[in-house]
């Protein structure tokens, strides 16, 4: 689907126009086509590839989805892999996509794959500072890239909020088998995103170090830079998060233990309060015909008293040695 | 075997050749010769080092299978051992395989050992593009590299598939004795698959970067770029599915705990559902003559209901406390 | 807030000047600008950008906190970024804080954020030797630097205690429960920790090789490598802290399954020190018309005193197994 | 222990020669002088020395075993250390030795330590293959740590053995007892292992480098390469047996765990089993005097049928959960 | 304290002097003064700095101890810091101390603190060699450095001792309570040493590599060299007992787990021998009045003989089973 495409001059909108004219624009000096593509069909990608003189490779990579991040060159273009990932509070899922950017000197094209959302946002406040549009594909690029980095603070946000409330629950009572269950899945999730951002150090450490490609001019690599500390802050956070995780798996497998091991005191506690006067029971259900105290009238009354007091006495000492 | 020996010219087939008329051949201006063996004894191995000059080294490798992945370069020759895996869906095995190619000027030489398919069809696939295959051997070489890292992409599928199958078991409340021995299985292939692969992405990275190198020329460098792309892929999948392999371990050691936890407060709790009322029937059993209850009629009724009731109460607590 | 903004030259304070004077006195030959601000609202910031021409990008990061730690240098410029921890004994916690410090050829802006102490201590040592003050800026921003990673080393200090008695209470036998609580705990603050410090490494080890950079002279360098080693330090402090704690986390798994199987013994031990008598006690019950000795007198002493033989026998055997 | 000491020009032996005119034969141009020592004393470390002009430090290095391997540079020799390890098939054991090699322009020093085989056949091989043998003393050096290095490969077969073969213990119902002694046991000599190959990657990498230098001539670069990958590949099985023993260690902690809980669960369904009965036999003894099936003929049977119908019921029933 | 100062020229000692003639005796040439100094107090600090020239960073640091090894240099000088561990037989413990090196064109000064013992030893060696002596301070530096790391080998030995005598204890049936006590003491020395031991390969490697450096001639290289190799092969050493220790956690896990199996069994194996007879003793002792077995003779020897028959039944099947 062809969301967009327009012609920007000296940072200004020149018009809207039709795919099969972007080529002839492009070709104007000054000038820099912008076009922005969503799932396209297989016409759609060739007709832009003949349009703007794409190379094979980068179209065959853009049509098929699931590549990882990357930052490729091909003689006077640029084609970058960036993947998506936003959090998405209603459905509290979180969103995936892919974008792949085609930037030459006079066009960049975005194809997007997936979920997350459009960048019409992008294009709108690019349009508001035109002294920044006006240099060029270039800062188009670090305004995609800028766009897809942000989104993934919102993710590091949530798995934040989540080990949070996962501390919670391992040193609290709750059902631990869940929890074996969250923690997983969160590594699984990690390992995701992990996979997502961390190639984008590198993508981004090789645009602020362009010294010479007349595609990142002078202007633009500040920015870039300030895209890559975003990129390392993510990815930090990521990994902190990773630490966390597996220091949270181990207090959960000492909380399991250790519960165990409290299980198992209140099981021997209880156990001997009972097996006691039940031993005391047998013995006076023996049936020797010397018992003197069976004859006694206070003999049923003294039994009882004292198993009751001997699992009084065997009551208080596991209390006070913290076994019940 | 001999599976196939062809002289090419101009991206064309010239003609079917027997081997020892490739030397002839290979001299010959503008063409070049691509020598297809399964498994060759040693007297074909010699025939074919005589006629294109092969370094002994190599050919001495070349005879021995198992051989890591490498890349050695020889006065104008190349040798390239790659490592072949690709899961079979029917026998529901991995089959392995390794390849031995030899690359020079104007011969390409594919040895081939152990179970994984042909080349026939990558022979077939160049044939289809004369543009490509007049590049020369080193075309030949990347589409050969090619079909053996593509093949991976399955292997990794199935390995995708069966964490997922892991997990769920895992979770679920199937024998958990299976599930260590599936774990460390596939830890095993994980192992297995990696050795095969990391080494080929130095492999590719170097023939990337051959910049004076005639044998893989400027026009052929982005196709091994887009193999190395593949090979890294491969790799950061393997190395993410041995960390979900460690989650997943961490995750049935936790299961394991918390399912000994459950059977032992079961054990417990039934323990003493049993245990208070055979010491109330041990109290009744003893042999006092003063019992005024034991001579009731309404004694031995209430005792029973006692008994019932002291059962009820306790298995309804346990049941609260989650213990039963 | 302006906590500070004054003039010097030559090592010497030449006067507190209004904040809108800086850029003048900034343009004086032998001049630079120290000005201390404490969470500036935006106009100050602004005011601030105006006077001493900062870069953009540089005061938008100024003004967001939660930076990481990091060096960015601009035209004739250095932005330094900077987290600071210090333990505050009277509380018992950590403070945290941030600064940004602005580095110029006649000037030098710190921006604090956050609970740690102000910088005036920094400025009273600097105007104490103004033979070091005279080296300008750089010397100013080694000063602040200093400070910041010094404070870090009472953090460690705290954290070492903290191992100190946690290992004391993991082999004493104390409650396990708290325990896993508290390595989970501190392993959290020793990742927030390592999180600050660790960039610094990269950051320091740029100012010290900084050959031609105006802003950090000659004279200035052993300093930084003052600093360095002091960073590198905290950073080799923080890891064996982590080392210690994965040793402690084991230590703590090791002694609770160890505690568990003490808890067994004795449940196991005691547990047949009861059962025995009680089969006797049951087999003396029962209703055998021909058991002899049940009408002898000694019956029922004998009959006792070997329950308690048994009992103490069986006592005795398990303690000396060291199972009670 | 003179081993050996023979001259060889061109290819050829020339002559078996006392010690004392190694000095006098080296000095002939086209000559080298091979000389084989096994743990020599110190009279015939001196001799080797005078007559070669050796240097101190490695002479000193050589009298003591027990060195890391390395490859040190003199002026005009290489001391190469090697640890050789070399697996016994008759005694069950791994033999384990260090050897010492001088190379000089015109001479090849092996000081053989320890258990392994000597160098006799190495010699044999060399003089069969003249025109290798002419390439000079490096030849030598290739052929002695091709011979080392070749003999690690019997030891990590026996290795991938025993990992084999704990495997099938593991996930068999054996002793555990033993399993842990032996996945340590085996850990402990990959380590021994490693350290003896992990530093001669490097010193191979060296030495296939050595662009200038004249005991490694252009032609037996290619060789060093051969034993590189050799050495290589030996440090991959090594760290994949290293890992593959680490997942063995986890699936025997499972297996254990999983053993623990089928134990309990057979302590907790006997226990049930028996357990019931025992109370209604119990409550069957009780002395209420009106207990009306006491006095029926059919009592006692039917009351033995039941407690027999109570345990075969729960023992189906454990028996269906897989408890029993 | 002044422990030592002498001057030396052309490897001799020409005389022992007052520390006030230090710098007088330093600026002869060929000529250079060694001074040896234990725990100085201020003022001797300040006189050695005074009278050689130091740099006031480093004296800074001399005075101070706790810093990590690291190589200063100065424009004509160098500062190195070691770390000193020394096991004392004696009182079986670890001798700690760290030891500061300011060497100059024309002096050596080493400043000695804690418990490690003196450099006299080191000056006696120097002297006994005055060919090497010749070499100048750079030998000096050598000496100490080679004095201090090999003591280093004393300790890594004791480690040895130590973790195998774990390992016995581990696989004997001793006190686990202790075992995890003493990894974990164990793993925290371990800790330590590398603390001190790594940053010294770079040192070593830093002095290896000076080409240019005046206070590191030609001739004094190799022996640094020979002290690089000793610091490898003991943070090799180290990294090899963290890898065993790591190796003896798991097995004295592994080994816990096992015990607690073994108790478990026994648990339950008695409580099935003793709990059937209980329930049979409990049938007899019903009071059906038709239990024709009640009144035969044989009927309590029988019933005692079927009791101890089952009991011997249940003990040899748990035997056999390895229950018991």
């Amino acid at each position: 689907m062809i969301v967009n495409c327009a012609v920007y001059a000296g940072g200004q909108k020149v018009a809207d126009i039709p795919l099969d004219q972007a080529g002839e624009w492009a070709a104007r000096d000054g000038h820099f086509v912008w076009i922005g593509l969503y799932e396209p069909d297989e016409e759609e990608m060739k007709l832009v590839q003949a349009e703007l003189d794409l190379h094979d490779l980068a179209v065959e990579d853009a049509h098929r989805a699931h590549q990882r991040p990357k930052l490729e060159e091909y003689d006077d273009a640029l084609f970058v892999v960036l993947r998506a990932a936003h959090w998405n509070e209603e459905k509290r899922t979180i969103d995936r996509g892919e974008t792949h950017v085609f930037v030459g000197p006079r066009y960049v094209v975005s194809v997007r794959h997936g979920d997350t959302g459009s960048y019409a946002l992008v294009r709108e406040r690019c349009e508001l500072s035109p002294e920044h549009l006006a240099l060029g594909p270039g800062f188009v690029l670090y305004a995609i890239m800028d766009f897809v980095v942000d989104s993934y603070f919102g993710v590091v946000d949530h798995f934040e909020d989540r080990v949070g409330t996962l501390e919670e629950a391992i040193f609290a009572d709750r059902s631990q088998r869940d929890i074996a269950r969250r923690i997983y899945d969160l590594k699984r999730r990690l390992i995701m995103v992990k996979r997502a951002v961390s190639p984008l150090v590198e993508v981004l450490n090789r645009l602020v170090r362009y010294d010479s490609h007349q595609l990142v001019p002078e202007a633009v690599r500040p920015y870039f830079r300030d895209v890559y500390d975003h990129v390392v802050r993510i990815n930090e956070s990521v990994d902190s998060l990773r630490d966390l995780l597996s220091g949270a798996l181990d207090a959960n497998l000492a909380m399991t233990s250790i519960r165990q091991n409290e299980v198992m005191k209140q099981l021997a506690g209880w156990a001997a309060v009972v097996a006691v006067p039940t031993l005391l029971a047998g013995i006076w259900g023996m049936n020797f015909q010397h018992m003197p105290e069976l004859a006694e009238p206070w003999g049923y009354p003294v039994a009882l008293a004292l198993m009751a007091g001997v699992m009084a006495f065997l009551h208080s000492r596991f209390k006070r040695a913290g076994w019940l």
